[in-house]
């Protein structure tokens, strides 16, 4: 039995998130579908992290176990001309038949992207937050860089709802914020693993400064708060997975391209 | 009786082009109907030039005759709670009544986008023409600088089917090729104006000239060719309508936010 992990990239404006639901149209199943209709088994994928309706993935990580025999190239070119044109397969490679994409990886990082023109943009619908009002990068980029990086904190003030006893303590590898454009702004962050609606909630919080009703000092100390009170949860278009890093050598894409890589 | 001026931008993948059509659903339909809305008028819209079917804008102009008495910034901001998210108005300012957006345009500039990665973006679908093998961006540039530019000249090699007598000189103010990422190329062009399927039929040929089917010299001759001779036409999804200008002061955004004018 082999073991072939894929580098994804997916619009998830046309999708109920990653992960299977029945009945409704997700990556998983899609991706499931493209591979059944390659090898002829039908199997489950694993996904290196939960990305939520609406929500988009330049960098996701899954993993195929198959007996199908093709190398693993044959699988990227194969698979792209299955999946549908909002996903695609931007590399494969053959992994040990033990990788977990989710429970192997060292961080994840995700983007978040906001639009402050006073028109929204009918070619970026569905990719960023759109605000009418101009939002103060510099605060936001202040704020960011009074959050704990390096040490691990209980990020709970930020989770969405999760289940009792369900672990909180996660260790922020980055947060910057930066203007990206006349009327564009990102921030991207990076830790360990996040919390259900993590990113969102602290997109919603960075919002709040940036429109200038809250200080920086103010957002940090969010986190002091109780489960589930910072916020609000920025709306989903906006978020991206960027990127999901392994420890050195376990995954390392067999392509030419610019592709994020596990070994950075 | 007022007319207003728009600056429209459009994503062009739902809209069967810019001209009305019955039965299809177009951008000038779209806004007709936004306006009659707003104003309880249904009137004619009349445009700059005129968009294939999945071709973008960024900078269309459009004029509307309305006897409504709105300042101008209000046509924006309420045709865009009007307008679906595929379209906005961009800024809208009076103009004079004799205002006819084609005819006074003084100058077009086109865009065409190239991806030519191993793989195809989900992110970008329809708005590039995806190629798999590496551009020679560079040898694109050089057949782009061997056009004739400030001089009128006969494009017909260049024209899609156009009607007998139909006027086939123009002069081409501008065409620069430029890699613009890893995995991205685009040419601008910009010239009094175009003649159907020109943009398209110049991007196909270029598209030769970048997968070494065709030499820069090769490229240049093509415009000694009989009518309809050159291209083949590159498909819809990579074209942008980028900017329209005219005669200085004709017509003037009343705008702060950073858009195409009419006075660069």
């Amino acid at each position: 039995m082999r073991r072939i992990a894929l580098l994804l990239e997916y619009d998830g404006a046309g999708f109920a998130g990653s992960q299977a639901q029945s009945g409704r149209r997700t990556v998983q199943e899609t991706v499931e579908a493209a591979a059944e209709s390659l090898t002829g088994e039908r199997r489950r994928i694993a996904f290196a992290g939960r990305t939520d309706a609406g929500v988009h993935a330049i960098g996701q990580v899954a993993a195929l176990t198959t007996e199908a025999l093709y190398p693993a190239r044959v699988f990227r070119q194969a698979l792209n001309r299955y999946l549908p044109q909002d996903v695609a397969v931007r590399a494969a490679v053959e992994v040990g038949a033990a990788f977990d994409p989710r429970r192997d990886a060292r961080s994840r990082r995700y983007r978040y992207d906001w639009l402050d023109g006073r028109v929204r943009s009918p070619r970026e619908r569905g990719r960023a937050w759109h605000r009418e009002r101009p939002l103060d990068a510099g605060a936001m980029a202040r704020a960011a860089g009074l959050l704990p990086v390096g040490q691990p904190r209980d990020w709970a003030a930020f989770a969405g709802p999760v289940p009792p006893g369900y672990p909180t303590v996660r260790r922020l590898a980055g947060c910057r914020v930066e203007r990206t454009g006349p009327h564009s702004v990102a921030v991207r962050v990076e830790a360990d693993g996040f919390l259900p609606h993590q990113v969102r909630r602290m997109a919603g919080a960075l919002e709040r400064v940036g429109s200038g009703k809250m200080s920086p000092e103010a957002f940090a100390e969010l986190l002091d708060g109780p489960a589930g009170s910072a916020g609000p949860t920025a709306p989903a278009a906006g978020l991206t997975l960027e990127r999901v890093t392994y420890a050195t050598g376990m995954v390392m894409w067999d392509d030419d391209e610019d592709v994020p890589t596990a070994r950075e």
